[in-house]
């Protein structure tokens, strides 16, 4: 429902379904005890898991491996002051199962270049929120682009 | 320098030149013991601090206030593999100061709706890091978008 601060929260499956929409996401983790973003390309999975399709030479591969992260996208107007953000919480891995690993490479996230030694991380949708954001305020109060 | 993977190192100023193009970042900070991150309207203050305007009922001005945050912000061009993204890491805080507020109801972040009561988040600019993106792929190795 709208909040009269003109920010509407959004279910679970419509988080996914934008989710889903978008090319590029950002995900949050920690490096040498420091917070770390990083934008990356991605693919959600059946069961709304985040899917990252890296290098095995991945420094972010190895740092969210078994941690608890968080994966944003968003979609912001400035012109009309509008937008949403979807953040998926969860414990990210890498996949190693070899028969995930080969479903991945034939239905996961498209590597710009061939790397058949690609790693997959995978993020658990253990939470998932999103909000919409219309005139400009969000449920946080922060202003948005005039 | 370029690296053989396309990716660009951006020294701080160029880091700072392109973080003032861009309208939207997303403040990456704690809560709840948790990874969260929230897409915010920003500008760039004359020593390179990130400057944010949010209400005075905001939940992210309390968990940010004296903690050591990231604020990242990026463009990135789907069609032609490439893009930027620029983070700067430090200590944010709410601004006290009286007059260095009025100098940002002045000169700082607008607000979509005018709200007096606004607090402003400055993001000391102690670590700028950023990278150009070229041919797909970045420093971690992470795919870009086809």
């Amino acid at each position: 429902m709208y909040r009269n601060d003109g920010f509407l929260e959004l279910g679970r499956q419509e988080c996914l379904r934008r989710l889903s929409t978008a090319d590029v996401g950002r995900v949050v983790f920690t490096r040498d005890a420091l917070p770390a973003v990083l934008p990356v390309h991605f693919s959600v999975d059946g069961d709304g898991a985040v899917l990252l399709r890296t290098s095995a030479a991945s420094e972010m591969a190895r740092a969210v491996d078994g941690a608890v992260i968080a994966f944003e996208a968003d979609e912001v107007d400035a012109a009309a002051h509008s937008g949403w953000s979807v953040v998926v919480t969860g414990p990210a891995s890498v996949v190693t199962d070899p028969v995930d690993r080969q479903r991945l490479i034939r239905t996961g996230p498209r590597s710009w270049v061939a790397r058949p030694a690609d790693l997959f991380v995978r993020i658990e949708p253990e939470l998932v929120t999103g909000h919409e954001l219309r005139g400009g305020q969000d449920s946080y109060g922060v202003s948005w682009p005039p």
